[in-house]
């Protein structure tokens, strides 16, 4: 089982790193064994060149220019790779959009009267939603506007005559001519995951550049899900505002009951982190023999979520969620769906800790499955806390073994907090300062991180390496989902970083705004924008910059990258990024190098479309050049002054 | 190129078998090279255990038991499999739900006067459609009752509060309590598709009998985007009536301008077979030499929409769809969508023929791609018309080679074709003869056949050996799709063929109605209901008999067969058949050996959910008997006299 070849290849974590050591003591399994028994990988599939889409199949093409070059329909390498993009874009967009939809019902339950648990917490958003998608709001009751909200975002799932709303009023109207121009206005979010899996059956579309362009309609119908998903999640839980907690696997408490949410909606992390306070309930843990009463810890998206909203700590994310549970001290895993790995089961089989699914979508055998409906959200929540009560009272003292490893962090930086931050540096304009600072030099661009850890990069060390690189030349550090769980649980949120790692510019800036904020010192060096459907947060800032300047978004010194890449949710998010005209890099080579006509299309044809294109590069400090390349070429654009970065990278 | 090992390998078809020949001459690589050329095929893809969900992967299982067992995040085989099926269901409802939402937008346009080329032909049908999903006819205008049919088939698109209408208002009420009692009951097309493809990304769901359920359930909006599909097909162009017709490469004709329509949908192959009867086009056509005019030929499924509609000749099928160009004498290939080998680019570069490419959704590069739009279709069909007329002029006569082989062949049984013909019968009580002669075993049961050839069997070897057994037998046999292509051009669409392979009692039921038809002989040995959404014309006429009998679909003797399935489509239409409670054959074993769970359940578990349960036997005989098995024991169950077929199997 434990054939781990070389710990320095599962993390760059330390507290990772100490779990991982325990397991391997306890003989259990974890995603890095897994990874080494997969290895070699498939040279086919890792290139895009297989296809299962009739069973006609498996076909596979040569990657040497061998035979065969087509698959028995005729599809060659091009057509293959189109497809694999598109259905993984149809993936992302779906469950984004599982999840938007997810929260769009909620909204409307709440407002009826059928959700008695949920209520309006942020009605400042909730106008503002509003009336940026056409809903009268004068003179109206909350729960009349929400009703409308959530009724608006209902039809967004439906194929419409017109462009999706929240794609067409949250983006500057270049993007909107763009998308028209090239024919990838979206219009409808599950209508569109449903087009992709029509034109990529058996014997559809068969062009590859047609299919792309199809895969980016379908992209940005995810922009729209996830706009809708971080919108109607701030009027029922509140829009996140500047907080500071603490990050990793150290934030299990020994002495507490421990539970982790684990995956994406905040709609029962929420409720469970509310009623975590329930003095009832932590009087149950402690007379179960816990001194510190109950623990709420995140883990992956709806850990961002809880997290940048109410300061709960983030255990873990991604790539080591197995850890949590080998901490020996996690009584409960609450689970509703989304990059929850199957093998938490097993691993949780060794512990005394209990697995507790909740969604009709995503059970795993060996869990408990306890179905949370909207109806009774805090009733559900209850339960499974008094399950996870139980648990603790079956740990195995012998098996705790926490590393103490834990990280300060500051997170909960909504587009609404920064604009607030912004607007104590200049009350009537917020933005000026930033754009200043960008025109000055003393913020080079900006980069927002998002995505995954991959297991086939030590985790973290994609982000540490760029993160350093990017920041000493003063790029502005966003970030949102597991990104944010690497820059936590390493230190990067914290004041100390920006002192650390930007150069002076990026620390004079960060400086005024924290001194203004009452912070005695910087912003920290990553803001924490929130989950991976808040990328959307990343794209106000950048469009309201844009529109403030009167330029588009894609002459911004604005990039993006993955550098850990995993899901079809990051390849539809990567995906709408490009098209609205960022650079995006990924630092894992996702499988479509098995066609020239694609690779060319994404990472550079596409740049005369959209403006923005992939970028693909493994090695952490070259990316950071070609990003820091991409940031002075749209400087230069926009007349600005460029550093010359050549000699300066180490 | 042409390393063919085998011809009898390729096809039993002697029309396809000469253009074989012909291509092989010619140095044309054709779907059965290509098939060779891929061999061996993948072991991990074609036993489902090979996954490609994440960035993480490509991972792979070993089908023998050793290492590895989990992908890397801890996916089993069980949890690969079962998403494959759920994809691929998704994929097929997605198809078959973009075809029926086009139709439903073309209805709608017809009826507000934006598609001035199309009308209401069927008013009866309209009307029969309207009042079984509760529109409101009386005293309202054609259009009226067209545009809400349209409007509320437009609506099962979305998710929606209550069941779908088209599946809960065609099936009998013991289905409909059976999906509600499973978890199955759909509300939304393009939402199934959506869940399907949410619930299968990375970390989502992990309980493969979850999954399956899921699979049936968007199965079952499959069902219903089949049934809107050819109601409002049968609405704009008429509800197929028997009429008689020819079939195989044959009916392509050296002396005429040769059209095939290729695809799915009737919207446009419709069109053209109206207009190709227009003087002034065929006297274009005369004047560039073709002195028989216009000839318009069918390929697949939209084929058979216009051969049971207009008796427009089928040339061919499936597997063989590129031998209808080697014959050089196609002028223009046109396509709509689903089915079309991306290689018809590459033969008909061989040739004169013009591939021409309709829909945004569908493109091949080398091809023409004239777009069509309901708002002129009528002008599109004439330009592509006149595009055929410019190609025949560029024939090369050194390159005709048509195989002169044709059949006759009877098409045209929808339902209510077929209760007509039984009214012939017994005007007051049109379902009493055919109940009547189940119950005395002249009809021994029914068999539905369905799907596409595989190029991993002999062209239609499978439908030709299964249709002798079960007809000597008296089964009845019905027929859709490419199923209805294979019977067709093998002659068995044919009184002769009834004549010769039915057993005596089916024979004296094929007589007495055909008879009473006028046919003077018997019905064809096959029914012939249609194009592969036609399967719901099936459907139909077993629920009016089960509703008749007050038992239920799974009470019935009645079976399905693919015995050489393709495509995802198949899959989903499959799910669909076995939760309608039918024991349904698949002569191709699709990719699912790997997970034991999986195998067990759909072949067997599934019996004890919904009566219906698939059977995988690639032997067309011991399929044969096993699907008249299947048959005796729903008579039995029924308490109708049974035969032991043991000894009789030749």
């Amino acid at each position: 089982m434990n054939n781990l070849i070389d710990k320095a290849q599962a993390s760059t974590d330390n507290a990772t790193l100490a779990a991982l050591e325990q397991a391997k003591k306890a003989n259990i399994e974890t995603v890095w064994d897994r990874y080494q028994a997969q290895l070699p990988q498939c040279g086919f599939g890792e290139t895009g060149l297989c296809c299962r889409h009739c069973m006609q199949g498996p076909c596979r093409i040569s990657p040497f220019g061998e035979s065969p070059q087509k698959g028995v329909c005729g599809a060659n390498a091009d057509v293959m790779v189109a497809r694999w993009i598109s259905r993984a874009v149809a993936a992302g967009t779906a469950s984004h959009g599982g999840h938007a939809k997810h929260l769009a019902h909620t909204l409307l339950k709440s407002a009826i009267g059928e959700a008695p648990d949920y209520s309006i917490k942020d009605e400042a958003k909730l106008k503002a939603v509003a009336q940026r998608v056409g809903i009268e709001t004068d003179n109206r009751s909350t729960n009349d506007i929400g009703k409308d909200v959530a009724r608006k975002a209902l039809e967004e799932f439906s194929e419409k005559d017109s462009p999706l709303t929240w794609a067409a009023t949250t983006v500057t109207g270049g993007r909107v001519d763009s998308f028209v121009k090239h024919g990838v206005v979206p219009t409808g979010i599950d209508s569109e995951v449903a087009e992709i899996m029509h034109r990529t059956t058996y014997g559809v579309d068969a062009d590859a550049i047609n299919l792309l362009l199809g895969a980016v309609k379908c992209a940005l119908a995810d922009y729209a899900g996830c706009h809708i998903a971080t919108d109607i999640a701030d009027v029922l839980f509140g829009t996140p505002k500047p907080l500071i907690t603490q990050a990793n696997l150290g934030v299990i408490n020994p002495d507490a009951v421990n539970i982790a949410v684990h995956g994406h909606n905040p709609l029962l992390s929420d409720m469970i982190s509310q009623i975590a306070s329930d003095a009832d309930l932590n009087e149950k843990a402690k007379a179960a023999g816990a001194s510190a009463g109950i623990n709420i810890v995140g883990v992956c998206c709806t850990g961002n979520e809880v997290m940048v909203r109410h300061g709960i700590p983030l255990a873990t994310s991604s790539v080591s969620q197995e850890m949590a549970i080998v901490t020996g001290a996690l009584d409960a895993m609450v689970v509703d769906y989304q990059c929850i790995m199957p093998s938490v089961a097993t691993v949780a089989e060794c512990y005394h800790t209990k697995l507790i699914t909740t969604m009709p979508i995503a059970k795993i055998p060996g869990s408990v499955h306890i179905e949370f409906h909207e109806s009774n959200a805090k009733q559900t929540a209850q339960t499974i806390i008094e399950h996870a009560i139980d648990a603790f009272k079956k740990r195995d003292p012998s098996k705790i073994n926490i590393p103490t490893i834990k990280s300060k962090a500051f997170a909960g930086f909504s587009a609404e907090a920064i604009i607030e931050a912004l607007a104590l540096v200049n009350k009537d304009d917020p933005l000026k300062p930033l754009i200043d600072n960008i025109v000055a030099g003393n913020i080079y661009g900006v980069c927002l991180f998002a995505g995954c850890n991959n297991v086939k990069v030590p985790q973290d060390a994609n982000y540490v390496s760029m993160i350093k690189e990017l920041a000493r030349n003063n790029v502005l550090i966003l970030s949102t989902g597991c990104a944010s769980g690497a820059f936590a649980r390493q230190g990067f949120m914290t004041q100390e970083a920006t002192n650390e790692y930007a150069g002076d510019g990026l620390k004079a800036v960060l400086t005024a705004i924290g001194e203004a904020a009452g912070l005695g010192g910087p912003l920290p060096l990553v803001l924490h924008m929130g989950s991976c459907v808040d990328n959307s947060r990343a794209a106000d800032v950048a469009v309201a910059v844009a529109n403030k300047l009167g330029v588009d978004l894609d002459k911004l010194p604005v990039v993006a990258s993955a550098p850990e890449p995993v899901t079809e949710k990051a390849v539809a998010i990567g995906t709408w990024a490009v098209a609205a005209g960022l650079p995006t890099h990924l630092g894992v080579i996702p499988p479509v190098l098995g066609s020239k006509t694609v690779v060319e299309v994404l990472t550079s044809a596409i740049k005369g479309m959209f403006g923005g294109y992939f970028i693909v590069e493994p090695d952490p400090i070259q990316a950071a050049r070609v990003l820091l390349d991409a940031i002075s070429e749209r400087r230069k654009g926009l007349g600005l002054s460029v550093v010359e970065f050549a000699t300066e990278v180490v």
